[in-house]
């Protein structure tokens, strides 16, 4: 997409250079800090300390550490180590593990010194694919929308929960690609952002929708449950980490929470995700690994002081027991409708095998 | 309550000084802080800035301060007038109207220059029997927890939203009477504690149960439906602003969507209470007000730099659109019981007049 004329594409390569630039997500809303990343143990770093987040760009960025591992050296025990550092990093999003697999499958046979260029080629396809993948997300996901807007001039309330935007991916988001399709169409819509505790991503949400222009509003992840009651939400749509064969869901913890009000309300729920993000190895949501990350999200408090420079403040003592399990499953029955690259489905096994019936096994 | 020896009442009159103390709960938990309150501005203050809060704290605390109101005049329109102020502090809570209604109606026959003694001696009433009433709500909660207890030596695990303990009443709590009275008779008990977005209300809850050495774990709001989904909550229990006629209940904003959470993993939901939030002229939840409170609740943080003192951050630029109810509405139909002084009933209007018969009226 283009804010302005300037692209939104989250992250750039260099193959040339042997170096990818991300937008450093820690430091916003406050600042837009472009880092260059140019090892692999800075790739790891910037997946593990969330400078870049989002399921679909943990892949891309994951792939791009691979191709910055085999600058030097790419025997099969350097592919292999470099891989399992960065399928450490994080647990939860499969896209992590899908986008390693297919580079070590495409890697793996070619010969060591033509391994680093194929690298870095595969790894611009992945991040190509993700983009015109989550476009047409965007395209299946105002299909639906459509049907809900039922006066002219109606404004579309939406909600979402954590940042599935193009932040969260390399480009148009998941979540969101629906959103800005419909800002494109010239469809008013407006947008309900959750703070998402304790990583507060509503906040990136908020910033990238306040930078297309698009109206929206921030709330207490608390709220989402009132403002549903009170009719005023349309739909709900989140993106996924990773989606189970059956149709369960993992995606930021808090989504199950906001997927049982918008059941208890009439209200469609929207799981949007590229193929990428669904595991049809792995059989329901409780098989899905929770990632508990550390309690200091929750003790200290991050922002800006009044100069503007980003500071922290303690909420609790340091001894405060805490837990902070990042993700949370939300069972598919609670979801309206899965919105892939191919289109919309049932969140069960039949409905995704329907859209990808080459996974359908014995 | 004692906690060392030291008794736990929130509130403490000093009628021969014509003032009252309360503790300053906005400097919690990194600061106890008494505050001396004597004019009734102060106490409008106290409860408007949230210095008190807590359904039955504000509604002694209102009781008190239409007492210090009186102190030079006690017309009737002073009388009237006082009242009115107090009255417009916070609109959901509905023991602010309740205690204010009964002091006037105490006050109003009276001769003036009999009022303002006479005020004083309502206002203790008041807050006495909101202890006694809080004690007997422990008592008749643990009573329903023991069912929940199948073997010798399981530790309970209760999960609980804001702070509904001594700090948010006389003494004893609400929702926490079952909490302290489980734990005073031996059986091993572990609280959940949801952090409570925007004002962090669970962080007294925190600090509350550390001060009687209850385990608990602080956690994000949005966590507690995966812990529920993941077997690690035996029983939620809240307290109320106002119960309406028919069983709905008005509380802290996220209360809805834990109690969602419950009926979905079969847990029992508990809504703790004293008659003095039981509305019987409100029909249903819809018919109660939800306040709206300041967007810099989400555009600020606050908490205490490196030295320990007090200080606030910007989460969001000033301009940033937020919306901030302070209270949901759950319906009946989520609440396992409702446990007044009186003992536990069905959240519907047979089970609330079942406890309060003579509330039926033709």
């Amino acid at each position: 997409m283009n804010i302005d004329g300037i692209p939104t594409r989250s992250l750039r390569a260099y193959p040339e250079q042997r170096a990818i630039a991300i937008i450093d997500q820690t430091r916003l809303p406050h600042a837009l800090h472009w880092l260059r990343v140019a090892t692999l143990e800075e790739a790891g770093h910037a997946i593990r300390s969330m400078q870049v987040r989002g399921a679909p760009l943990i892949g891309a960025t994951a792939a791009y550490g691979l191709a910055l591992a085999l600058d030097f050296e790419a025997s099969d025990r350097r592919l292999a180590e470099a891989a399992a550092l960065l399928r450490s990093t994080r647990p939860t999003a499969v896209n992590l593990h899908w986008a390693l697999a297919r580079m070590e499958g495409a890697l793996a046979p070619l010969p060591a010194d033509a391994r680093c260029a194929a690298a870095w080629a595969e790894a611009a396809a992945i991040a190509d694919e993700d983009v015109v993948q989550n476009k047409a997300i965007g395209r299946h996901g105002l299909a639906l929308w459509r049907d809900l807007i039922v006066a002219d001039g109606q404004v579309l309330n939406v909600m979402t929960h954590c940042n599935a935007g193009w932040l969260a991916t390399v480009d148009h988001g998941t979540a969101l690609a629906p959103v800005y399709a419909a800002h494109d169409a010239g469809i008013p819509v407006h947008v309900w952002v959750s703070e998402t505790r304790p990583r507060n991503q509503g906040l990136l949400t908020a910033w990238e929708l306040e930078q297309h222009g698009i109206p929206h509003t921030l709330i207490a992840d608390n709220a989402a449950g009132l403002l549903m009651r009170n009719g005023r939400v349309d739909a709900v749509i989140v993106g996924a980490d990773r989606i189970a064969a059956n149709g369960d869901v993992a995606n930021k913890v808090g989504t199950y929470l906001k997927a049982l009000a918008a059941a208890d309300n009439g209200i469609p729920f929207y799981v949007a995700a590229p193929c990428s993000t669904i595991d049809f190895a792995c059989a329901d949501g409780a098989h899905i690994p929770i990632e508990e990350r550390d309690g200091d999200e929750l003790r200290l408090l991050h922002g800006v002081d009044e100069r503007g420079v980003p500071s922290a403040l303690r909420q609790l003592p340091a001894g405060e027991d805490v837990a902070n399990p990042a993700f949370d499953v939300t069972p598919g029955w609670l979801v309206r409708a899965i919105v892939s690259e191919r289109g919309a489905c049932a969140a069960s096994r039949e409905g995704l095998l329907a859209l990808y019936p080459e996974e359908a096994r014995a």
